[in-house]
């Protein structure tokens, strides 16, 4: 893991290191706004208020006896490639690491909500998190808090997950339970998880209106991307056979291409793998390299709503959303 | 994990330690036969050999460079449930812990049997593992080497694999190189892969025909079973709503199917997520208990091929394949 601060914990994942779909629980990026809230979980519990007909106050046990549901899911950070940006911004450095993939085993958000009945004039779901701190420039100390628009918070595929990985979710990723919201970006799902408030008005919140936002609009579906994890950028490799391999993703509709670039010359790479719904999917191009020198390698996806990267970065007063084609620069030797 | 023995290590995972597909590295099931070979990934090379048009020996490095495949494999060990066996047979005591789930990368056998160019006469392909020893009763030390014919071995799912859950194979999971063949009891996945001989004629070594056979019919598929996860046999669970969940799988066909009992009443239980070709599936049946007191439950799977399982357990002599219907003892209290 690249660490890129410590309170609150901020660290990506170094991309050589990911070589099949799951990301393993400690090499999942972990992106926190604040510092991690100790719960226990013996008296840790789930609240569900507002527009309901039954407001509810949930331990874990008795969650767990609700129906489950357990689902393959990439999560990128949509500071994801700020570091690329040609002209900085603040906020966190993030390069190309702050995207994983972990399967997620809970509770369907819908049948929470179906238990607690969701009231006439509902509009959106507030979700809590327990952490808490004050934001830079801000004048008090806040919660973690974000909406999601009923429609949305009720697709069968949003989770309040308990296990990542087959393991209880780590402290640093929401211990004891988390929102999973597939295909957002990953502010949409709260970790540790408080509350969960249904609301009739929209919500206005720190995290909702004054950040994860590009010119006031709402960051929502993670954009196309292809990332490269084989060769390392600045790898030696020698003539001959080169596989060049890496993941592509899209919040939007289903990767349908991929095409990777050495020097000039565009090649189709193969997708590998049955497709999963929610997660990124693993690509690769085995070539030959006939001569020896520097070689730039670039991946480009395409998705089936017809969204690719483009080659410059997208820049934007926040940094969010660079989905700039990557480069990844190798040192071909004769062997 | 339940160690059962520590030299060679055989470990079994507790099964209510796992909630999701995925078996975490830590706690997938360790069926070895002799010490674990400490291999060097730098000098290690396969070996490709026998009926084949040119013989290869590969690094770890010309393997990456073919193509590669990422696959959730369910492994199971074909003496599970030994222990359940109601006349006692000689072999590791395995409960019902012997099986588990895993994301194996790597690259299809096909593509390097491609490679090496089958030759007419070929039959069978053997798999030679670089580890060794002497089984009881046997007077000389032998390897562990399994052969499967060689349609199997061409089947495009069967993987040389260099990854588990996205690390590199643990020692104990065959580190650097591994065979997985999806649908077949473990034996069949050779691990500490060392040597591939292409051969004319049918494999006689001693795990080929003097082990993991029932009646001198070798063992092939895993047959059909499901298991219960939760509650755990021998809990306390509260009077009111009960969520009862398990894991099925069948080397033979996907499973269609899961009854469970409560006491002497069958319910058929939900398949949950989507199913995946080689791997187990989830399912679950939420219900209730109204009145306190002592409640077995059982569960029973059944396969597209219509295979399913027996209420009392299959005795042979080695003790392979007993999928009886597991049972679980729960106490129901007044909450």
């Amino acid at each position: 893991m690249r660490v890129l601060t410590s309170r609150p914990l901020n660290a990506e994942t170094v991309l050589p290191a990911q070589v099949g779909v799951i990301t393993p629980n400690a090499r999942f990026y972990v992106r926190n706004h604040f510092d991690i809230p100790e719960l226990d979980p013996a008296t840790w519990r789930l609240s569900v208020s507002g527009q309901v007909d039954r407001p509810l106050s949930l331990s874990l046990a008795e969650l767990r006896r609700l129906p489950s549901r357990s689902l393959v899911v990439t999560l990128e950070c949509a500071g994801n490639g700020r570091a690329l940006l040609d002209r900085p911004v603040e906020g966190e450095q993030w390069q190309l690491g702050a995207v994983s993939t972990a399967e997620w085993t809970g509770i369907p958000l819908a049948a929470v909500l179906d238990r607690a009945g969701i009231g006439r004039g509902a509009r959106e779901i507030v979700f809590r998190g327990a952490d808490r701190g004050t934001p830079r420039g801000q004048p008090e100390a806040l919660r973690f808090e974000r909406s999601l628009p009923l429609d949305d918070a009720r697709h069968p595929d949003v989770v309040l997950a308990y296990a990542m990985n087959g393991e209880p979710l780590p402290a640093e990723h929401g211990f004891p339970l988390r929102l999973v919201v597939p295909g957002w970006y990953g502010m949409a799902s709260v970790k540790w998880l408080a509350e969960i408030e249904v609301a009739d008005r929209s919500f206005a919140g720190y995290f909702q209106v004054d950040r994860y936002v590009i010119d006031d609009e709402p960051l929502l579906q993670i954009r196309v991307r292809a990332l490269i994890t084989e060769p390392a950028d600045g790898a030696t490799v020698p003539r001959g056979d080169l596989a060049i391999r890496g993941l592509a993703w899209s919040g939007r509709a289903p990767v349908t291409r991929v095409d990777v670039a050495l020097g000039d010359r565009w090649s189709e790479a193969q997708l590998l793998d049955e497709p999963l719904r929610h997660a990124w999917r693993r690509w690769e191009l085995t070539t030959r390299v006939d001569s020896a020198g520097d070689l730039v390698l670039r991946a480009r996806a395409t998705d089936a709503s017809g969204d690719t990267q483009p080659d410059r970065p997208f820049w934007n007063r926040l940094g969010y959303g660079n989905n700039v084609v990557q480069t990844v620069r190798v040192e071909v030797h004769d062997a």
